[in-house]
């Protein structure tokens, strides 16, 4: 066990390199000497540290790390030797400017998504007017494709998650009944840190009744009763990468209504799915969901777009939506997350997470319970 | 209950109705007519809006919250109706330039320790270069002082993890034998969301043994084992509202050398507490436990300050450390948080959360076990 995390580590630093690599070389074109990350999700990305309130300096020849005291030891365990270690004790964008002393950088390029306006004024004041120059984003583009160290990571937080929710499901409806939505959702939590998550991998969702009829429910202390359909949107994060689940389950029979939403719903991820692969717009994937529902009448209804990326983030690019002018690529890993709700009704949401294979798209892993039938809490 | 709350909420929006007011004024100061709020938490402060992606225009006459579809009915119902709504259909820059429209908006201010780079150049291309003004850090100061709304949520918040921990403890060792650092952290954040948490105020640290030597170290599998001291870290958010405490538990008896880092903490933190008071400088205080901590021996081993402001976020203004200039004032709530840590032995941290009374300083509620003689699992 030991030995394999030793070697996946190793395999990651050797994929990191790759993507600093890749990354000097957009400076090159930007012409700027070095690049200032800091966005902590890509000085993860491209370095494994993921302390945070760190920036990365990315230069020609040299990539600097600069953190604080708290860090310095996590920092040169997780970074390895090929990234300096800066120690600050001045505010960041001095300590910046510190480390680039002697680097000859001339032009430093920021990510104008993340800089805020204090950080880039201050750099102006330290470092010249010119020398700063925000750049458009750009790392997004690399950690859209997914190589095959992260796809590793990623299968493992898929499992750990649909393992945590069908123990969940096995503990029966004596056990769900009388919870409340944020009972059930720490124990969801509690289940995917047993089965070896870091954490989960954004706030669980749980909502149950007519509160799965809102999209972004916030998990209250409603309790769980007889004859609900209970919706549990949740994931892991397992060594940084995140897995991003829903599944609906109900306490007793299923209402007529809420059925025939099942089957939609479920007929419309099958197809989205079918119709992933490399060259095909994220569009159109789109489109193939929101035909079947709108087909079956409840195309008002479904009020969201189909899916996003995922990663370190639980939101990547691309976005499969109707507007997305995104093309498919292998390596990408979306989720797809077709829905059907109605007010004062309820709701049915069912979503996976894929990986683009050279050929078409498959699940992170086994799915899982899935099929209604088996959603019914025994 | 529900009367309470909805009491609760009527004395909420009183205040943030103040808040607003405070802060036309400083947008007249600044010579701005309008001022964009794009941090959440100041946005939750100022409208109890908390789902987040919004922004809010606090202009001389209105005040609107710009969100999307997602969120307009939450939006009108949390921030009631001297807020109004604007709903986007385009990218945030945008829509802030549409929503302005026919207000005579010149100036507009901006937070430049939180918009971002390309937030700002997106504006100016919009409204023109000279119509957007960063403007430096202000709500800071209005958030450090609590309000009477503010301080019932919070002294709540601190209940929750008060309890919370204790009946963790009250399970005994062999609850805690065998289970690791994530299982116990997943335990209490269960527990916490069980008496009424919206959820943990951050992410729980569990440090087992020597990993209590480390004030960062990342909660692991790593089991709990026989004469091990277990440093907790941990709080509730209860209505936007954070806790901040830590605790050390033992199993077995107390090794010497601990027990002695115990007392010594202990002591000092009580000092500290002693010594808070409006119009006291934060530096003196954060040297009246640092003193007691050098006497013992242990000088070299209180990495970090003292504490720091908490609210809405885990850490605010003002800081306890030697090198703050902040003068305490009544209505600040901070945390007092002494520690000694000795490398490859283990560690002890004490906190907790005081408010800043008209005389001196409190608790925000019964600190529950404390005294090191209730720190032994039974």
């Amino acid at each position: 066990m030991k030995d394999n995390t030793d070697r996946q580590d190793a395999i990651c630093r050797i994929f990191r390199t790759r993507r600093r690599k890749a990354l000097k070389l957009a400076g090159c074109q930007a012409s700027c000497n070095t690049i200032l990350i800091s966005n902590p999700f890509d000085v993860e990305y491209l370095t494994g540290f993921n302390g945070g309130d760190s920036y990365l300096l990315i230069g020609q020849d040299v990539v600097t790390l600069v953190t604080d005291s708290r860090y310095t030891e996590q920092a040169g365990s997780q970074c390895g030797p090929d990234v300096q270690i800066f120690t600050r004790k001045s505010p960041m964008s001095k300590a910046v400017a510190l480390a680039l002393k002697g680097s000859g950088t001339r032009r430093l390029g920021i990510q104008s998504l993340h800089a805020t306006v204090a950080l880039a004024e201050s750099l102006q004041e330290l470092l010249g007017k010119k020398a700063v120059i925000p750049l458009k984003p750009f790392i997004y583009q690399l950690r859209m494709i997914k190589d095959d160290a992260e796809l590793v990571l990623m299968r493992k937080a898929y499992r750990i998650a649909v393992e945590s929710f069908c123990e969940l499901v096995g503990r029966g409806a004596s056990y769900w009944l009388g919870r409340t939505e944020l009972q059930i959702a720490a124990e969801l939590d509690y289940l995917m840190v047993s089965a070896g998550a870091t954490k989960p991998a954004f706030d669980t969702i749980v909502a149950a009744g007519e509160a799965a009829s809102m999209p972004h429910h916030a998990t209250s202390a409603r309790k769980i009763r007889p004859g609900q359909g209970i919706l549990l949107d949740f994931g892991a994060r397992y060594r940084g990468y995140c897995s991003d689940l829903t599944r609906v389950v109900f306490v007793g029979k299923i209402p007529p209504r809420i059925s025939r939403f099942y089957e939609t719903v479920y007929a419309a991820q099958q197809a989205a799915i079918d119709a992933i692969r490399p060259g095909v717009k994220a569009c159109r994937v789109d489109a193939v969901a929101r035909g079947i529902i709108a087909d079956a009448g409840y195309g008002e209804n479904f009020l969201h777009s189909l899916g996003h990326g995922l990663g370190l983030e639980v939101h990547e690019m691309p976005t499969l939506s109707a507007l997305s002018s995104a093309v498919l690529r292998k390596g990408m890993v979306v989720t797809v997350e077709p829905a059907i709700y109605l007010p004062r009704v309820g709701g049915v949401r069912i979503e996976d997470d894929v990986e683009i294979t050279a050929s078409g798209a498959r699940l992170l892993g086994a799915a899982g319970r899935k099929n209604m039938d088996d959603m019914i809490l025994q």
